[in-house]
């Protein structure tokens, strides 16, 4: 075994403990069989706690925390929903005061439902751009410790347990497509991928608008875009992939490809969840859909039907409501 | 073993010949525990194939005959619009064609869905009134077997099925809630309940504006409706139960209680579906959420929370929109 496979097999473990460490707290989704293009399978992470799958992250960084660092009472947090409401719920099961940093034009529904859970929110003055500066000097502030959202190698090692499950479940997948953001999912996605079998490939998905993490891949360096995108999903609107992604995504090479998709291929895609799978998906969740129906997947000869990750589904209902009226 | 126990023990092994029967063809669907209300189970039945849990009944009885009556080519279902779609896809799979009788004023999504299955529809001048009439003159004109879409044994023990998946996965449940149209489910669910454990109590669901079968059942015998009725859950408008639901409900009383939800209590459900488990349910489909959320589920000291089975997910997209941006 070589030193490539050496740190993979690592990786794996990690991941497999990270399983079995959120076992009983984070759920196990189902995976389904669907009836679009001849069984495109699908993990529906939108049934996961909070409706997405941030709490796999969530709650494994906060139990390493609690294993590791018994003094803490607190932790904080940058998001803009999801990973909000993750960390505030495995904070209040575990005992925690959860402090969110939220930008000001976050969606009201998902600061709600942050609130709704006990953490403190964090939000006047807050812009996509200054959000991570401004927690870091908080958790300094309030002698915090800050569980990023996507670079921490427990929330990436949380995040690859939903493949572990999907590849457990349907071993002959060959092809598992996720959205990219700040890349913790896609990261922890292609570790458990890459480990589970070299024949398993990991396709990201990004707005057209957002594709930052798609120019860093062809460029093999990281790209910033210059300013927070202007794309209705907002769960992937970070402005730059983080060091573990970069390594990940970049340095060893165990994504596919990046591929992109317009603002109305994701609102067409919602449409459809709903209308065929009977899902309700947020328009970040359903950028793999958006890739399938756009014809943006590359497919081999001798592959099944592709995976999606559907990883979270709290849409703002107007959007909703527009979407699914527009067809 | 009494006589009762015996006619109970056949119901059970009929449902489990059902369940292998079906297997491979149905969807064995997920068993969901939501955070509704600490944690209602939900059984999906809208991620079945076609969205609804008809498919069970349609491909238990379709095979029967296949394997009993081999002689037979085709065969012809009146239905609002699952079952219609249920029939024509195991006639389609099972290599027989299907003639599907459907109100006029069907939902049109649903006459397209059967359309698209390769069924042939027959919907000049058939109203809720005449279709049943009218579907038994053709069958005998064509010489067609009728597939009922509840007052049939076969499909009444298919529909059981989701109930022995539901009590196979969560072997503590303690109520199951289910909609009444013609009973046809509430029928199998009540002899799956019966049979597993006396324990195991079940609750169905109607509209008010449609409440004959919680009128037969409080009345001891089977009352019709006048016309019918105008309720938006367009899966339960037949105008009375069926002789097996007669039979189950009032003759052996092996259901509990049938109680009733407003129109507005249904579109309720619906958008609370849709936000809070993130699932696509159609109004029929909403009853016994409908029905938790509005306070009328018996509730006795010791209980496990309940469960609801979600019948389907064939909604009009522009009833979903309405509702959704209603809250």
């Amino acid at each position: 075994m070589g030193c490539v496979d050496t740190w993979l097999s690592e990786q794996r473990a990690h991941i497999e403990a990270a399983a079995v460490r959120i076992a009983g707290r984070a759920r196990r989704t189902p995976v389904l069989v669907s009836e679009l293009e001849g069984g495109v399978v699908i993990k529906p992470e939108l049934l996961q706690r909070t409706g997405s799958f941030k709490v796999r992250g969530a709650f494994n960084a906060l139990l390493q925390m609690c294993a590791h660092r018994p003094e803490v009472r607190g932790v904080l947090a940058v998001s803009s929903g999801n990973h909000a409401q993750a960390v505030a719920l495995a904070a209040a099961e575990l005992g925690l005061e959860a402090t969110v940093v939220m930008s000001a034009d976050s969606q009201p529904l998902k600061v709600a439902a942050t609130r709704a859970l006990g953490a403190r929110i964090i939000s006047d003055g807050i812009t996509m751009a200054n959000r991570e500066e401004r927690a870091r000097q908080l958790a300094e502030d309030l002698g915090l410790p800050m569980v990023h959202a996507f670079d921490d190698w427990d929330v990436v090692h949380g995040q690859g347990t939903a493949t572990l499950e999907l590849l457990g479940d349907h071993p002959g997948i060959s092809l598992v497509v996720v959205p990219v953001g700040g890349g913790g999912l896609i990261s922890g996605t292609a570790l458990a991928a890459a480990s589970s079998s070299p024949r398993v490939r990991v396709i990201g998905v990004e707005p057209e608008v957002a594709a930052d993490a798609a120019q860093s891949l062809h460029a093999g360096r990281v790209v910033a875009l210059d300013a927070p995108p202007a794309t209705i999903a907002d769960g992937v609107r970070s402005l730059h992939i983080g060091d573990i992604a970069a390594d990940v995504i970049i340095g060893r090479g165990l994504v596919e490809d990046i591929t992109t998709v317009s603002e109305g291929a994701i609102e067409h895609a919602i449409a459809v969840a709903a209308q065929q799978l009977h899902l309700v998906v947020e328009p970040s969740g359903a950028l793999p859909l958006a890739a399938l129906l756009d014809g943006k997947l590359p497919r081999r000869a001798g592959d099944g039907p592709p995976a999606l990750l559907l990883t979270g589904g709290n849409v703002d209902p107007q959007l909703l409501s527009r979407v699914i009226a527009a067809g």
